[in-house]
């Protein structure tokens, strides 16, 4: 997986607690065991501190899966870790919606609080 | 941008607490970056003191918004502001659900709450 | 607009707090500034004391607008005070969800609990 | 109306609080006033205690409302007082939904919580 | 019913709670009763500690239901008692809901909290 | 089974063949089988001739089938032979869509076409 | 009932055969028996000949009925005449769907061919 | 596979061609390659002669396929060719409608018509 | 209105006859009575010959009424105009639909065939 | 792009005209001018002749697109020529729905009929 950078942009209204939702539908990525695509899509809901995520990079951030085995689980988990580091959000939340394999389909959700 | 009023009129029930949601789901702004039109709905929740917002000026106020370039995050703090300056209310919430670009779509929630 | 009374009949389970919610989707008016018909969905959630409204008056009471000239958040204002003074209700709620004008609509949430 | 028993049978999991939701969407009776057919849906939602509703029963119980004449709260309430005192819950609520009549429709949400 | 091993690997974020939740629609069982087949949706959400439950060898557990006899009250939380030992999680809950029969739905919701 | 009338009144547009949709949703009859309620959903489309059906009579007429034991194939057959002996249009479809039972749903399409 | 003129202008594009769908969903008329008023949407398609009907005066056109009492069937051919008289299209089709009335909903659908 | 039989009563309306379109959404069988459950909806539509299908041993027959491998295509054919046989229509179409595997979904539609 | 250019690629499948539908959901123009901006969705169905029409152009211009007055049926009309004329087609449809304004909305449709 | 073969069974029903449809609801490319990936889903409808398509060969010739640059228009008619050419039938129709870009959403449908 070739390295991303996740651009950020000065929140002109830092000092009011606001939240910014952004629907990612056509997230895909590979599943780790069989080699076959799977596809879902991410939800990222936070409340900016100083800095914004600029939609661009994040659309070739989330690009940057589509050839890479990873897991449901931790792919969420790894899209939250990567977002708080490049944003420095007050709180932020980061669902996956899978689609169905084998008749079966999953949900994560993995959340940040600055503390 | 030209400048437009937000009229009001006089709240007849001041003395209550109460809900008036407004629903513009035919905004269209310019993207600052690209040029290109930006489309959305704008959702106003409010809790009036003693004014209420006159909804004619307000669909001129939107129409303002046409042929000006401004980002997603700035055009719902700012609507914001200035409903919040025109009407002064208890509290009030501004929330702008944009369609998607480049398979991502973006949601921005903010508040004001009097002190 | 001529007078309609509303009606009521006892309550037989008052001594149980229990909601009764009523939906007049078919609420008429007329825009006191431009003469032309408003639509819009009339909903009230109470919980009666002592009395319920009987809902052929209160057909009859929702007629009785239909060629009256008034505002979307004073009719629902009146709406409440004119149910809360027939039925005397431990609380209540009037919702008035209005269809689109030009391109705008409007929802009004006023509510009443009882000291 | 004939009197119908609502059968219960053991809660093999007693020990623990959970719920148990249940849809009736082909309820009708008649209306007191014009005798006419009244349709709805009656769902109920419970925690037992140590007796579960039995399906069949209750199904039976539900048809033996479909030629007495019975007000909509009145209905709500009554099927309340006759589960609770079947099955003994810790608690309960029923939700009664009925179909428009003169373009008007009603809900009635009534509930019962041990003491 | 034979028995099948629910298969767990290991939390990669076990220090944060985050929630995962597996929808299984295509479950069914067969009514004790009549013999006849039962259908409905099986909902897992829980918060994992340091085990996942694997999804391959859930559908297998969920598979071996196909031809035995078990009721609605019974299944959810016997499912409920099964994954909690499997995984061991912070907490979790089950939801069946039910295909109608005789006109009737039914929901059963069961839950688990480590103390 | 008591004998109802289905009234009529004179097509005013005679001359002009039109179309006239009538939707019963609230149908329900016995079945004869197994004597529990059975539900569904009658659709009346006709071509008038010189006659049109009266609607409230409609309603007297559906209602009497309420608690009559009679199959799905023949009672939308009935129907259709009833309503065309009735109002004598020049073409009437009567479509019968009853809820599932036992997981299965069935829809019934009879027609009639002057020779 | 006023009368109201049912305005045109003139079809740029005459020589092309072409179809205009208008839908009104916010009819109401009164009863003729009962004096309550009866709601509905009304769906007009045509192909225009040498003149376009004006939406303005089309509105007002349709308010006209709003305190008029006429049954369902005769409205709709009523509206399928004055429209044809007022522009001569190529052809025209009139659809009145209106809301259940004691559980029962109407459609009528009227259409006009030039010879 | 068990041997079912798919019985049949008269038709009380042989002389008029008419249809009767039945739905099984809770079919199953067992994928003949890898042994794992099939989910689908069978619909049958058909035009009856002297016969129509007898619904409860239709379910009968449809649960014999439970836990039998077969093919998506072949499942089809063959209900069709049984379906055939046991009501001798006048024609008769079979649909089915299978849940997705491996994100890909399949629809078999095969129809018999008498020469 | 500024001019701007439709382009157009070679279509590599020229010699067979197939269908390409756009649909533009972010089409706006100006009313040019009111001055008011008007919103719509632009449906281009089409069989291409020797050229099919280029997505990023035609996306400007669809931009180019942006602040253009122009009445409903002439857009359409003109829209297929100017893409007949662009890319020379088999066959052309062009269908607007426009949101309601006071209350009522307009669909036009209007298509070409070569000779 | 590798060589994926597309593998057939034989179709034991090869003497009656009946057809299969296929969703492929994850299919995605690259966009040949901005390198972008595209998403959509991919739809076939088949009679087939003595060969069936095996769905999970169809599987993998659909993943073969995953990191290659087509255009639209060029995909579907790909398909159409590959999967004819694996299994021969009396006809086929591939129909390509993808994700709006730009605001901007197409489908694209070829077909293909033996001579």
């Amino acid at each position: 997986m070739q390295e991303v950078n996740i651009d950020t942009f000065e929140n002109q209204y830092s000092g009011r607690e606001y939240t910014i939702s952004i629907s990612v539908p056509e997230f895909t990525s590979v599943c780790p065991k069989t080699g076959q695509p799977d596809f879902g899509e991410i939800i990222i809901n936070y409340v900016p501190d100083r800095l914004c995520i600029e939609l661009k990079s994040l659309k070739f951030y989330m690009f940057s899966y589509r050839n890479q085995g990873i897991f449901y689980e931790h792919v969420v988990n790894k899209i939250l870790d990567d977002l708080v580091e490049a944003c420095q959000p007050i709180q932020m939340e980061v669902i996956g919606k899978f689609n169905p394999r084998g008749g079966i389909s999953t949900t994560v959700t993995s959340s940040y609080r600055r503390k």
